[in-house]
């Protein structure tokens, strides 16, 4: 099934290469298309934190894979794609949980965000405390060693 | 711009209507489609988490808004759609962080998935703890209670 999706926003920030880490010092406004009217963001403010979904545009289809070592290192354990957040990835779908730092009409702006600048979106949610993990989050090893400077 | 994507697993389980509440019991098999070599699960069973972004694909796009009072609860305030989590929404995509029970092949069956028997999975992530809020999570009042029986 083939499912066709629309671009309902922009980001507009200081990265302009798709580099791994260093996110934290970023900060994205994030802009509505012309067809979404303003009231879509309405009261967005009332949550601190949103999640995006956007659309790794840049990414190329000729290094989409189903399997492999994050990072290509080779101190990692080989991982099925839908095991890795990695961008070369079938649909090129990110997305990350951000801080909402302020809103003005059409314009939203975000601390957290790992896309670069011009980005296409394709979703905004708020984050409910209610769906969040319940329990202890478990992951391998290698995520918190490629995690070190992700976010610095 | 337009942006095409492809189903990437479908859902299984025993709800068929799409009703608000009550999705706790729901237990959910996600099995790759066809185009999707096994791989792509290689060795997920290392996470206890994985989010979900899913299509609504029953939600008729008649009833979609850009803002409206969740649930249209008189006692709620009028929220911009991506303030809220409802299906009714631009490009129809769902997200959901779920509990990965087991993984078997081609199949992962997973806990607290709030989608419908039949649903088109677009893509799945594992959790990295990293990605969770760094700060408290703050949210409006009505959310609270709009999710009081969404987990039992």
């Amino acid at each position: 099934m083939e499912i066709t999706l629309t671009q309902i926003a922009t980001t507009h920030n200081s990265r302009t290469e798709a580099t791994d880490d260093y996110w934290d010092s970023v900060i994205t406004s994030i802009v509505l298309e012309a067809h979404i009217p303003t009231e879509a963001f309405n009261n967005i403010e009332q949550f601190s934190h949103l999640e995006i979904i956007y659309y790794f545009d840049k990414a190329d289809d000729i290094n989409m894979v189903f399997s492999g070592r994050p990072r290509d290192n080779p101190d990692y354990p080989v991982m099925g794609i839908f095991c890795q957040r990695k961008k070369d990835r079938p649909n090129k779908t990110g997305l990350c949980t951000v801080e909402l730092l302020a809103h003005h009409e059409r314009t939203i702006i975000v601390k957290g965000l790992d896309a670069i600048d011009g980005t296409p979106i394709l979703d905004i949610k708020p984050v409910f405390k209610e769906f969040e993990p319940a329990k202890e989050i478990r992951q391998p090893e290698w995520v918190s060693d490629l995690m070190k400077k992700y976010w610095l």
